[in-house]
């Protein structure tokens, strides 16, 4: 951190761009130090003398695996490794059993193998589970079976073919863990971490200000209105989001205030809450844009306890946010639960009068309540 | 398709698995065909001599290249073609340079001209509108340019391997696009326009089964309810799907019903419309599972009017899913408007005795009338 505050140019760029753009300056930078570290074994005279034309798979391994995100190179990385293992091994097997046979049944197995592996690996790919976290292993299974299988025809030394490959590998695969784990890391677990308490400030601003909008005078709402729900938006859509990072997440090591089997699955859980929610907010939509809106009077009426509820629903969801952003129990859940169960008691109360827009809170209290 | 449903084999594998298994198998036994079909450049000898190792870039393109939608294949593909031939046009200059210069400062310059060009197409993979359409061709690109300029500095004729290798490149991608545009194709604009229109029914069976539910006695509620949520959720989280077919289908030349320059945008733009419908109709699960309930005889008493309406905005639903499945201009169009017109008045006038389970109407024809 020091190091990288010195250095001039850096600086001058972290102050033009915000922090989101230097994480993508400093994962760039990774990659180049990446690609050129590798490229080495092709510079420097003794190391080529040892790898030869493979260190081009080296290169290969760095391009393809590293990624934004610590746990996706690290899933990447894995996944491309067992493939080859496994892909190379089998390979292996196939072309020497082809080459027992010899003479033309050997073309012709080298391609019936091919063709079967080739079908079962891809409808394998297709499966939701495997795709989701061995979408890439799986191809380079096929890759690796495939290059194996068919030059096992033409080189005699098939074995030393395959380790020397897999060694390349392995060199690309540490020099990615090396700059990518322990060379400023990004991880996707942070990232899942802060998306999803920065949620909750969210929705509450969102509440609040959904409620400004709501008991604003008419002559006022012909103004350009300040208030938009792409906060909410933005909440509603993040589940493809949420899975990816989380999956990333799991294969990421120990890291800061996150331990090792972090149970990640239940972001994914609250982020499902908060998803329900949005879609509540959003629906207020109608509400607020509606002309056969019950008049100002009516407002006016429940206009004080709304307020109340809404705030105290907005602070609900801060503290909420908060307790899970510092990792602690949340100090004051025994506070929380009386407080909404009086404030849907003090709705019940206000709804009596029957008056329209009661309804927008009491659907709020209804999930806020259902969070716990 | 006649062919197809001669096979005794793919009969019975039809019969035991749905529609949607059997495009998955189409896809395997297509990727296993162009699979054995590009390796026959390793198993024929005349075609060996001619192409010689390189035939594994053959191989390499079609494992990489073929993914299961046709526009899919074709966008990967023509972003590995531009990506090798301007990764190798650099690497090739690059090399030059670094070969006039000579003595150590050649691997320097290369060091250096790796760096910057990592660099560089690094970030510009993370910029979003890069990475949505062409971020495979700038990983091409980072992997071609290293390879050639790298190992510009030891083969003395770069421009001959360079030559060879993208040959084999463009000898894998026809056999792709043979295989996938050819033969039985599965298009992403077909997925996007069915999963579009089934949508609407969707939508449609959920607002029925909403309104049966509310108006369902309390004695029969406690029966396990067969009414479900689910089809309202895979509505709402439909964005990244959507957005990931429409970019395929960018790609995909003119079939079936679909002319050149169709316009994909505005298939996002109705599925935006409909989540957010869906987002309302999440809103209402709190409308059923409250206990604060408004009364049964208070239900009684909006029961009739809001089935009317219930009724008619799943026929126009409906009616505008047809059309667009049917791509006929809505003939109904004229007979619609009205009609819900009139459904907003019935219904402010059902809001007067101003009871709860009334504002689930108006909410669902706000966005209704919001289509339009």
């Amino acid at each position: 951190k020091k190091f990288q505050d010195s250095l001039p140019i850096i600086c001058f760029l972290r102050e033009m761009k915000s922090k989101h753009d230097t994480r993508k300056l400093t994962h760039s930078i990774k990659v180049g130090i990446a690609l050129v570290l590798v490229s080495l074994l092709y510079l420097l005279d003794p190391l080529y003398k040892q790898v030869g034309e493979n260190a081009m798979w080296a290169i290969m391994t760095v391009v393809v695996i590293f990624e934004f995100y610590a746990g996706a190179t690290l899933s990447k990385g894995l996944n491309r490794g067992v493939g080859t293992i496994l892909g190379g091994g089998l390979g292996c097997l196939a072309a020497a059993f082809a080459q027992e046979v010899g003479g033309i049944g050997n073309g012709i197995i080298v391609g019936i193998s091919v063709f079967i592996f080739g079908v079962a690996a891809t409808y394998s790919r297709l499966v939701p589970k495997i795709k989701k976290r061995y979408d890439y292993g799986v191809m380079i299974f096929i890759l690796t079976f495939n290059l194996v299988a068919v030059s096992g025809l033409r080189a005699e030394k098939v074995m030393q073919l395959a380790r020397e490959r897999l060694s390349t590998i392995v060199m690309g695969f540490s020099v990615c863990i090396f700059t990518s784990l322990l060379v400023f890391p990004i991880w996707a677990g942070d990232e899942l971490h802060d998306s999803l308490t920065s949620r909750f400030e969210d929705l509450a601003r969102s509440i609040e200000g959904c409620l400004e909008e709501y008991f604003k005078f008419v002559a006022e709402k012909e103004k350009q209105s300040s208030f938009s729900f792409s906060p909410c938006k933005s909440v509603l859509h993040s589940k493809s989001k949420d899975e990816l990072l989380a999956n990333f997440a799991r294969w990421e090591p120990w890291h800061g205030k996150f331990g090792f089997s972090y149970p990640w699955g239940k972001y994914l859980k609250i982020g499902e809450v908060l998803r329900d929610m949005a879609a509540n907010m959003l629906s207020f939509k109608g509400y607020l844009h509606s002309s056969t809106q019950s008049s100002q009077d009516a407002r006016g009426l429940i206009k004080e306890p709304c307020e109340v509820v809404g705030s105290s629903l907005a602070w609900t969801l801060r503290e909420l946010g908060e307790s899970i952003k510092k990792m602690r129990k949340c100090e004051t859940t025994s506070l929380i639960t009386p407080k909404l169960k009086s404030m849907r008691q003090e709705l019940s109360q206000a709804i009596s009068p029957s008056t329209l827009g009661e309804l927008e809170n009491s659907d709020g209290i209804e999930i806020a309540s259902f969070v716990f």
